[in-house]
């Protein structure tokens, strides 16, 4: 297992080793790890908690890195002595992977020494950002499809770990299945693809390639049809070649489509298929298609049954960042938690303070009417009825009477140690589609979205207008 | 060493085994990797060779991974008996890393059996595309600044590959020095970093952190001046500590902002610094910066000396794509190079048939005047005139009498053997900035850059007009 423990800013050491030098680093913080309000972000998918788990655990420096540190000429031997045998000690809260999230709520909550919540920033911030991001985007392609959507962007992923791990978070997402074998293998996801241009360009003629095709995977016969001329080769090459198979008594896949107009060409093709009788045969389309392409296609009625979605999928074009952040929330001092606040002039970039959990509020028919975020320590007692308020127009209000409440947060480490049963992939496959089934297309579609209610509790509330008023 | 050979995907393995079967496995064929017009990518500094080359010949299928292989039910003998001692035995040309590169240039060409460059393929793709557009987006971004540039996306790079090799790339591209330590350690590189607001947050107050910060880092006192009011507290504490510095004999750094309108407050803050008297203290700026704002703060004069840039580099936000593409360009038949073309009703989507190279025509100033791609066997003689031409508007011509031309690629591989001595990245640094000065900087500026001229060997123009007429 690669160790990843290196994986942070610089910063994030020279604090550690500044807080020992002024005897702070073992005061008890808690950390928040959450994203704010951007474009095409109104809700996210939480993803990457077993990847950030893992780096967790394994964290511990080596001889060569403690080496490399010290060449530095920037930390003391106090922090050399403590780096040796550094093991994880705090505890760990996160909302579970699938669960759909929106800004300012916790992701992970970190609560830990100093010298231990400042080391994992990074990480964790670099894991959680990438596949809740490409995960919220598998969301919002998937949702947009009636067909399966098989992602397909490996070669244009950002590196390595970007085509894997996006892989998986693209999976959580919504996706089917995958061209990319390697994270197949470590997933047990589905994979799946056909042939490239070059196969057909490999042969003399177009036919003579799908023959060849059929030839080897006559159960799995799926042609790519654009290498020259999509409608005049193609497509009745396609067909030939599917006559030739059903005659022997097997059921052709069907064909790609990877350039040009996909609503003219799929439509036709559609046509030219079934006319021939093949009316099982499924058309496949890829070819820089995200969901404005997607849902552009289907009010064009394009005839594509199974997408593949590669580059801005991969990459989520054009928003590659969630932007998540990690805030400080409060320091214990003699064993009580004090509260801290990032101030700014700008309220969205006002954090929430204290040690906390969001609670999503379902009404009666099981959907989520809101959410709230909470101090950990508030009790709510769901037989009485539940006012909640928006935290800056606060004469916007509602109450609920028939409701129950769900902790969004786990806590998966408690004093080091990893106490929460990582669910299997399938199963955060499962968990993902209901989180996304309880929220109201309203509040998920692409344009203009309901605006969900995402409130503070009262107690919260009153805590963060003290802070303000207090540092101002 | 991480072992990627499984990083590819699926239609690849499915290829290569679909030749085997059908007796075309060891076929040579000629492969380019190149990238298509795309905005903001008028030109590129091509990277990631040394990854590339370190994945091509680390090539191997573990146990496991036949294992995985075999599950999949799509395989036959052949094809396993094959991969178990799998090693790549072609030829590899590429250009160097640093070099500034246009659309249809080859950055890589593979010159091996079907079998084997079929398998390299995504993952070639996969590490060219993602330094390849880094290192172009860095460009962009330093070429701005009269400052150094800082890298600091780890937080937000698509995971930690993305994090490692997009600081690499960046420091190709003009970058000084990184946040991301694991790629310091790595690569060389320098690493740099002050504090961040979670440490000012730990005090009871910001003059506290300021001091308790001096008094550990006495000679690189770096301050983050916006985690209450920049210039309310901020800067004038970060002020009060200077003097104290500097009555004990120590140069503070200077200050860094990350928040708000950095124009006004860098110009209220330098005003304020040197009226106490601390010209030399800099100012770092960073938040969400990229080579558009650098450019609109420049002529508003912001008084920036060094900028930290992190999540639009690292993501290279809003085009986090390269997308290259690799092309078959020809088959050898009985030893010969039978050249081969995608075709398209798109021109910018037709290829360029055969075995090639690019030339740069240099004109007698030194300065990089345009670049011919021609076939490999063509002979230039270059104390006769040189005439080129647009390669779709044939009328518009150029000649050249005093001038020198220089082979862009290098070979990497020949039958599998690694014969180029890898560059140090100082060495490829160096050679970045040389490509870069060689080129105009009307070709590489932000806003309607002057087109730079890619044109085609007369014998490449005509071989792809004889191809497109037997197709059509």
């Amino acid at each position: 297992m690669r160790n990843l423990t290196m994986l942070t800013d610089f910063y994030e050491l020279s604090m550690m080793n500044a807080y020992l030098e002024s005897d702070m680093a073992d005061k008890v913080a808690v950390f928040d790890l959450f994203y704010r309000p951007a474009p095409n972000l109104e809700f996210a998918v939480a993803a990457g908690l077993e990847q950030a788990v893992a780096l967790i655990k394994n964290l511990h420096f080596s001889e060569e890195d403690i080496t490399y540190l010290r060449s530095l000429n920037t930390f003391g031997e106090k922090f050399f002595n403590r780096i040796k045998n550094f093991k994880f000690t705090g505890d760990i809260y996160a909302v579970r992977e699938g669960e759909i999230v929106f800004p300012h709520e916790p992701i992970v909550t970190v609560r830990a020494k100093l010298f231990e919540a400042q080391l994992v920033e990074t990480a964790l911030l670099n894991i959680i950002n990438h596949q809740t991001l490409i995960a919220t985007k598998s969301l919002r392609i998937t949702q947009e499809t009636e067909g399966a959507v098989s992602e397909f962007g490996l070669r244009r992923a950002q590196g390595p770990d970007a085509g894997i791990y996006g892989t998986r978070a693209s999976i959580i997402g919504g996706c089917k299945s995958t061209s990319n074998v390697i994270a197949g293998q470590m997933f047990g996801v589905k994979v799946g693809g056909t042939h490239a241009h070059s196969w057909v360009m490999s042969f003399s003629t177009e036919l003579e390639a799908f023959r060849k095709y059929a030839e080897i995977y006559p159960s799995n016969c799926l042609l790519l049809v654009d290498t020259y001329d999509t409608l005049k080769n193609g497509v009745p090459n396609a067909i030939t070649v599917f006559n030739e198979l059903k005659a022997k008594g097997y059921q052709p896949v069907g064909i790609r489509i990877d350039s040009g107009d996909l609503a003219y060409l799929t439509k036709r093709a559609r046509k030219m298929l079934d006319e021939a009788g093949h009316h099982d045969a499924k058309i496949f389309a890829s070819g820089d298609i995200d969901e404005h392409i997607i849902s552009a296609l289907r009010v064009q009625e394009a005839k594509i049954d199974v997408w593949g979605i590669g580059t801005k999928l991969i990459t989520s074009s054009p928003q590659p960042s969630l932007g998540g952040v990690y805030k400080l929330a409060g320091i214990e001092e003699n064993g009580v938690m004090v509260p801290k606040m990032k101030v700014s002039d700008t309220p969205e970039k006002i954090t929430n303070p204290g040690f906390k959990t969001t609670y999503r509020i379902y009404g009666p028919d099981g959907m989520a009417a809101a959410d709230l975020i909470a101090l950990r320590n508030e009790v709510f007692d769901t037989s009485k009825p539940l006012t909640i308020f928006h935290p800056l127009e606060t004469w916007k209000k509602k109450t609920f009477t028939d409701y129950t409440l769900k902790d969004l947060m786990v806590q998966v480490f408690s004093g080091g140690e990893l106490v929460y049963k990582m669910p299997c992939l399938a199963d955060i496959v499962k968990y993902a589609k209901q989180s996304k089934n309880e929220l109201w297309e309203e509040y998920r579609r692409l344009i203009n979205p309901h605006e969900y209610k995402v409130d503070l509790s009262e107690t919260l509330y009153l805590l963060k207008q003290r802070l303000l008023n207090e540092a101002k």
